[in-house]
């Protein structure tokens, strides 16, 4: 196989999931737009992840979010996502909607809402069983907001004891995936904070424990690719969630804010071993201000371009300017890799899987969008957050 | 006058205002905690906000925002207030509530919105006229979340045109304060993302335009009383809106998570002349996880503490050791004043007042808190942002 | 003309100004590492820029540091730099490395320190006369580093009084460009610490005073390309010192650690205007650890990619789609000239100026490397800084 | 015991080492500022250790820098410092000064050049038996500056292989103490970047290896006393250096720039178990700008009054209002303890110590700065860094 034919069967089995929240609408503290068409329910969630997946021929699967996207019957569900050439991926927990969880959950200090938080994880897991998805997904809001609020270290205690009964929970083929994020909701300590902190707690969990780098939970100036690279090292990275920010957690489609970041990190995948199927590449946005579907299409293909770059690393050029010192000239073949345009590559490959070439042109001539613009009249438009 | 009596002098004229929202509920893109006995309408702000004043002597002025505040009859609301000893403050716009705002107010591409957001300022002014209010507050959500998503600089134009606009209608004892923000809600570019930019439309508008420090809003390691000194500096300080924070604008109360950087800019204040009355002291804050009207009273007493330190530097000390390059002389001199105890001396100042000279203490005793718990029910809480 | 045709033509008038300095050997406060062959006197410092030019063929003009590059001569220096068919270019005053400059320069608490460092401004001026640059540059590394340590206040009095003096001395055809960094040597107030701050100050000076960006200057998450846009749009844009950085004011080679950034940037030049000649592309930037002339190389195509992506926006489409509000669509159009590969094109430039169409490769096979290797020996190399 | 005297007898107790390198010439990259009086040689740094020592009563050991103070007997150095009341502290290792490191030193491509930075490392614990130290303190200058100039993988390799061999030449009695640093002087990847990353190596280590956090150290935004606590919780943290910051590893007095921030560290080593002995509280300063034993005497004396808040700390009270969810209760229990000025505190415990109590007066009156400046003429300074 060449080269470019290994570059591009790679690209045919990336697998990115996108989130059943970035259908609905979202916003800041300040103001939630509304747009039309927005699905009302999780299945019309499912409906535009169908979209997706039919135009780009790499998102398979939509990661829920209990209990935005609570349903009677998940098997139902899964058969509703089958049907449409998709599957159910990563359940995602939320302990931090409801009033109890004013000062946190797993980690709060009243034992009867820590007791409410895990059984909401216990749950989750459950409906894991009953979709087939293998990843429970755990962002914790936690925290405090000013010092001496709570004991900080009673807190890890907290929240080391729940982590432990939802881990002894898993089943075989089923996975923790533990998030990070350095602040928001909380504006004091956050108590899983940083990769450190998650990697402390995955590691005495056990091997069924992962760390997530969501790309928008950093401190200014950190580098996220290290981190990926270092969790790589250890067998220890879960996944992504993608995104993009200027500033905090931004959440605008990944690949917008630096899109040679984006590249780093996907080569620090490419060349940590990340590409065989351990480590799951989800999208976590929030579509403010632009329309949603097109801009889910864009992020997928944001990230295809992103692997494209990385895969296409002159690795053994690049190996020879390291091992010789040359500073210049291994910066010179990453920078080639990233200089190089590959969206004509790219288009091959969605004409090799019988897909439109260009699936934001598909997207528009669709007629989707005017479609569930029509059709999803009354009801309550599904909504991220507050 | 001794130096202890004229610090004391100055500390019972200071005035801090406080604003209608913070009595109302808030909270993050995340959640909205709701609190009992929250008020629910501008009336029952006002009456939290007398209990404030009633307290701590110096929060004599509340801070309007229009729409939330918005009532049929504001010479009656202005009444109410003079009946609990307050007066009615700053009146403060909002252009980022309507889904006409998607992409901007002031700054939209499409001039209907514009004009239906400088009405929206204009119709603030008239309010001005009707409650003796002197400031007008303008913060501009504006921006964009994507490169390339409007053209920067026909923005700044058509921001420029509507102060114009606004400024003219202005009357001789009204004043404009223009606020900062780095970012949020929007994530790419804001419209008035520091005070250089504020600094350079309130240059051209004239001397009734002034700009607003919100110590929220800065970039990380931006020294903020350093700009406050430049801005006394070019007679274009207006006020601040007090706050702190720890990450980005996280609307903590003031003084909690840097005191010393709030004793730093009261210091700065003294300095250059702003406690003759010319510059504004407001707070804005979100009590998201904390009691309000206490969080409120603590706000208030924090700035008494650090206005306290910064009028009790001995200058004359400062002075000789800056001339004599006498770096850690000149340092420890100002770190006296930080290090010394001030409580003892509010104390004081506050049973000169007539006052309580624990606020917080009185408030717990005062039964206010059981009171609207018991009597605020049904209706509906006011809020803050979405 | 073409579309192409234009950006080519654009691109072959272009000039970057190489600094002096980059020649020489430069580091951090831990170690500076030394290079063999590198420049022991201004001359070989102007042999090396004359090899940069000669090579890409838009970098005309070298800038000098003043006491760095202090020769008897100047008119000789200046053949010299003719014979290779260079001009000198902006002059670099130095008030930072002097022991009497611990606590400042034009702002230094003491009246003696303050003439010293006006008159060596002066100085700069004598020599613009003598060498016919028009640029006067400067860059105060006045600040504190402690609170306290001196008045904040005063210093802008001493400093505005300076720059005035100094704004008198200049002839007809001569620019001042003051620049302003974020910290650093001074680490809790630098005296121009913000565009703000310079912008305040080449306002009350002058329409010769203009303000220099250096792109590695700024608090994280500063928007450059707003800052930029801003100052064309006020007319007070004077130039770039071009470098990038990862963290804080890291001089690596401009566009290496965020190439995005730098298009975005440009992008802004051409929009406002600046492609006139009004405003200078200087570079500065450090080599601590890659070989300098080819590092230097390197930069100078780097701004032309990023210049050329800039010149190929779609300009029309862009005000299409914003206009309509389409916030994908105007992404679109941005990113669309910012993923293609340019460097095709720049080939064609070079080979149409007569050049090799890689100055990398040309540089490589060219002997110059090993060449001052061998000839410069003995001597003292040229150091940056400490 | 009271409470009182139980906080005397700690801060009795207490120890701050001092570091030789503070006692030196430094500045930055622009500018290293000599000082009249600096030692010469590590002899003279112990003599001023000991004046320092001599004023505070808690400064009885002093940090070595290898090769900075190389001697040839370090017995006889060693019994230099007993014979003023000292001990020799932690002994510092240095890959970072030498021509051979410019890529790196135990993380470098070049396995000729990782050998030479192991065996200095190997070194310094020979100099730990003679010495007697009980520290080896690792910090790495390691990284690189641009992408892909080296695998960041193939680098965590060497760093731990090179760690292995050194903590197998440790005694029974020694530690490794692993520091990290976000930044500078490499400026694209650094080797060692985060907590994270140092806990991760020191676990698979040993338990002799421990995490050194340096207060200067981090990015922007990170809870530096929640990474205390962590580390506290796991049994990893091994010590502080301490020093101040506004913006990046700006190397002020410990507790110039936050002395809140600086109370909150101290009150989790309080809380966390820390103050037992197991702990090294490190200074780690450059004393740029101002006179450098006051400037290490008032660092010392900062951390003091750091530590006697944290002490004071109403733990119960504390601990009653985070188990009610009093937010404001458990915050103003830890703002009480901030808030009270603890000198008076401290100059009874200096009292009772034998020692004058105000340090910096004494060392004003003892003529040690005039005898020094006298004294020492001629020779070398001694200086930090480049």
């Amino acid at each position: 196989m060449t080269e470019r034919a290994a570059v591009k069967a790679a690209l045919k089995t990336q697998a990115v999931e996108t989130p059943s929240w970035a259908y609905g609408n979202s916003g800041t503290r300040f103001k939630v737009f509304a747009q039309q068409g927005v699905p009302r329910d999780p299945r019309e969630k499912l409906d535009d992840a169908a979209k997706v997946h039919e135009l780009t021929g790499v998102a398979p699967t939509v990661a829920l979010h209990i209990p935005w996207d609570t349903v009677d019957d998940y098997a139902a569900l899964a058969r509703h996502a089958e049907d449409r050439g998709l599957r159910l991926g990563a359940i995602n927990s939320n302990t931090f909607q409801d009033d109890d969880y004013r000062l946190g959950s797993v980690c709060h200090p009243d034992a009867s809402v820590r007791r409410k938080a895990v059984d909401h994880l216990l749950e989750c897991v459950d409906i894991m069983d009953a979709t087939g998805s293998k990843d429970l997904k755990l962002w914790f809001a936690d925290g405090t907001n000013y010092p001496g609020q709570d004991d900080i270290r009673a807190r890890q205690d907290r929240l080391a004891e729940a982590l432990a009964e939802v881990y002894e929970r898993l089943g075989d083929d089923q996975r923790m995936l533990l998030e990070y994020k350095l602040f928001e909701p909380a504006f004091y300590t956050t108590d899983v904070p940083d990769w450190g902190t998650a990697y402390a707690h995955c590691l005495r969990l056990g091997p069924k424990a992962r760390v997530v780098v969501d790309t928008g939970h950093h401190a200014p100036g950190t580098n996220i690719e290290f981190i990926v690279a270092t969790l790589l090292r250890e067998g220890k990275l879960g996944g992504f969630d993608f995104n993009s920010r200027f500033y905090a957690d931004d959440d605008l489609m990944v690949g917008a804010a630096d899109p040679f970041q984006l590249f780093r990190i996907m080569y620090e995948v490419v060349r940590g071993g990340g590409m065989s199927g351990d480590v799951a590449f989800m999208l976590d946005q929030c579509h403010n201000v632009e329309s949603k579907i097109p801009a889910i299409v864009r992020s997928v293909m944001n990230v295809q371009e992103a692997t494209a770059k990385a895969l296409s690393v002159d690795r053994d050029a690049l190996r020879a300017a390291q091992r010789d010192g040359d500073v210049l000239g291994a910066n010179s073949v990453l920078m080639d890799a990233f200089s190089t345009d590959v969206r004509p590559l790219l288009r091959e490959v969605r004409e090799e899987m019988g897909l439109d070439p260009d699936p934001m042109a598909a997207y528009a001539r669709s007629g989707w969008a005017e479609k569930i613009v029509a059709e999803r009249v009354g009801g309550e438009q599904a909504g991220w957050g507050a």
